[in-house]
């Protein structure tokens, strides 16, 4: 599907380092018609357009409004499982293994029933690109159609996913649960298979092996999925020592592993293309084993404050020199938001900073690194997507901010940040990200496509 | 000005008590034009309306929705430094001393230009309205005619609000603060007479006294302040025991004191109608001081957070037998919102548990509970304001939820809340607390007045 050449013009945002955001007030991105940045402009009045542009579309930004690349958690949302969508906010005072068997294995059996799933699956996609997230690494059910059609959706609505067909044949429920260790890799490579076809050379959609955690997956198992893995060069997502209790357990289960994160290196799925959720409890032995691996990690601070698993500690990951990301871990995290996600960062590294000392804090430019850069070195695509780069994708959200003169109705539609003269650049991001909402997501794109719009974007 | 006489018909949900709601999915509630609730009905099958109620307004609820009391954490914002709001989502990695001096002070001492107060004033009531606080707390500035025009504009708009100017007459910059303790006197005393002037009885708005906090005010002044409040009547608000450094400051600048809360004690300001926002770091002697003067405390866990002052053990608190609210304290808090407020001390009080073990979490019901009921008590109208009973105010807002069925563009102005069928009313509620925002308060009113409504309401 070829677009239309569009010039992107007005200011745009995005993170140069950990550290510091690169702001160009008077900006140009040129995107061709395949839906990547052909050209960068970072001051419009010094510099000319490149010949053959003088007759592209526009889309101009309007009053205090910004680009800002698209949301990419460990992917934007690295960590949301699909189906428990509809309990967002809906877990009492549990933690981890009660809250599995009371709440999310008896809505995620009910995949089975393709409707169902399909009605879910819609309204989780256009939900998490109405928040500005054009790439999602998802958790779905056992259910093989289930999982492909959520493939499906993802490709047809336009977002860039990772899908992944949960694994888990042990320790769960009778009623939802893979029979067999044959019949699971069976499943998984029957949705492999899937990918391959609608998508072969994983423009949007990649699949992704998903055992749900070490509790839920036999040692043979997990052994196979890594060998799938190593066969497939497909990646793999899983959770780890998000729980003292689950933690407890597994070394329990496990007595021959040293520890949780040797679990998985023993199946052979500590690879480079692992994303681990959570790593709330990690042992120093287990940090160094992870970084001598390359192994991702996916931080979900709202689920792990939600459902009191800890507070992970962000900053020793990061000085140890592991990448990390964001996810929401829906439903464990209430908000779909990786915005929402990203002041949760913030917060829980307060939490953190009053234990641990001040260096334990994340600013605001690292939050949002995390949720973009950060999240697209954990999928392993920080080449294609993250930020606004000549030959990167255009995965991007136009920030909608208007001045405080719109009465308070407008504000319903335009979004609560409000901006009342004087504001730095820093200051407008700050506000952005600690009072934003939906409502200032007025367009969003995945390579180039318009995969989101409000009544607020005029394009 | 009478009100015509309506009668609120469909679900209605309030705290019963601290740990349960009562919801009646099938009432009707009626409010005279005085703006009081005039009857009760919990059954519309099978009890039938008061005579002379036939010809009423009717309002009704739609979808999934409810007539929830209007927030009144202590009371509904008890701690809202109105003009500091332009800072909401401003702060760094600053805490409370250095937090001051770089963004607050000078924000505030611009409240000298009345245009300027009158314009941000002006959207503090509405934005705060429009998040269902009924009744707020507001700290202004020292400025008299500006702290005057707070009051002028929340009576004009209807909220009901306790106005305080804020006193400090020490360690304050020279171009922001008290001249000398007869003037801040005099000052707080003007204020205290234009309430009395525009509202006598004290229907809607409340003078409050209020000194910033320890270290802002001279003994002195202090002391002035508690003869105030004895002669007057007039209640009381002020900051204790935010953060460390704080602390251990005002140890060394009251030496003659033996705690924090023995300062405003010894100036007899601890009194049963002080609100002492904060308290984040009490001593044992201090709650028990606290609770022998029956002193109230407001809790503001999302400055709290964002400052990293601590995490307050409110269950502590609360069963040392202490009277609690729920304050957003913007800007050190980065959101008007009482509904994100009473999420984020489910938060805080996770991050406790995590440290203190489980009987530290608070329920959807507590903090439900602490930012309508436990609020009017905090400010001593708990006759009055905080749930559905004959004779109270009909001080509530509409709560409007709707099925998934909407398009996702609806969505941007129904609100975040999903509601996919099959849901409890707990769960509803859950939901509403967890994922929703002031896209889902259709309307609010106070004392039978509608403030505020928004385009989701017919009526």
């Amino acid at each position: 599907m070829a677009l239309d050449k569009t010039i992107y013009i007005g200011a745009f945002v995005h993170c140069a380092t950990l550290t510091e955001l690169e702001i160009c007030t008077g900006g140009s991105i040129g995107v061709g018609d395949d839906g990547k940045i052909a050209f960068v402009i970072k001051d419009r009045n010094s510099e000319s357009l490149p010949a053959g542009w003088e007759a592209a579309r526009e889309v101009k930004i309007k009053d205090h409004g910004f680009f800002f690349p698209g949301f990419i958690g460990i992917v934007s949302d690295t960590h949301i499982h699909a189906p428990q969508y509809p309990n967002a906010g809906v877990f009492g005072k549990s933690t981890l293994l009660d809250w599995l068997n009371t709440y999310t294995f008896p809505l995620e059996s009910s995949f089975s029933d393709l409707a169902n799933a399909g009605r879910i699956y819609k309204r989780v996609v256009s939900r998490t690109l109405s928040h500005g997230t054009t790439t999602a690494c998802y958790y779905a059910t056992v259910h093989v159609p289930a999982t492909n059609l959520l493939a499906d959706i993802c490709k047809e609505k336009g977002q860039r996913a990772f899908v992944g067909r949960v694994c888990m044949d042990q320790m769960s429920p009778d009623y939802y649960r893979d029979e067999s260790v044959d019949s699971a890799i069976e499943a998984s490579r029957a949705c492999i298979q899937h990918v391959k076809e609608i998508d072969p050379g994983n423009d949007i959609i990649t699949s992704i092996i998903t055992p749900r955690f070490a509790l839920s997956c036999s040692t043979e198992a997990m052994k196979r999925l890594g060998d799938l893995h190593r066969e497939t060069g497909v990646p793999c997502q899983t959770h780890i020592s998000e729980n003292p209790k689950e933690i407890e357990l597994v070394r329990e289960v496990f007595p021959e592993c040293s520890s949780y994160a040797d679990v998985y290196d023993k199946a052979g799925l500590l690879t480079p293309k692992m994303i681990l959720a959570h790593a709330v409890h990690l042992s120093k032995d287990e940090r160094a084993l992870i970084k001598k691996r390359e192994t991702k990690i996916s931080h979900c601070p709202a689920s792990n404050t939600a459902l009191t698993s800890g507070a992970a500690k962000v900053r020793e990951l990061m000085n140890d020199g592991i990448t990390v990301g964001l996810g929401t871990d829906v439903s464990g995290g209430y908000t779909p938001s990786m915005l929402a996600e990203a002041r949760e960062a913030i917060f829980t590294s307060r939490h953190r900073a009053m234990l641990d000392g001040d260096e334990a804090k994340l600013s605001t430019e690292e939050v949002l690194y995390l949720a973009t850069r950060g999240g697209a070195k954990v999928v392993g695509l920080e080449e294609r997507i993250g930020g606004f780069e000549v030959g990167k994708d255009w995965d991007a959200q136009m920030v909608s901010i208007v001045g405080v003169d719109s009465s308070l109705d407008l504000y319903q539609t335009v979004g609560p940040v409000e901006i009342f003269g004087g504001e730095s650049w820093d200051d407008k991001v700050a506000k952005w990200l600690y009072t934003g909402d939906d409502r200032n997501t007025a367009a969003v794109w995945v390579k180039g496509r318009l995969v989101h719009k409000t009544s607020n974007f005029e394009g």
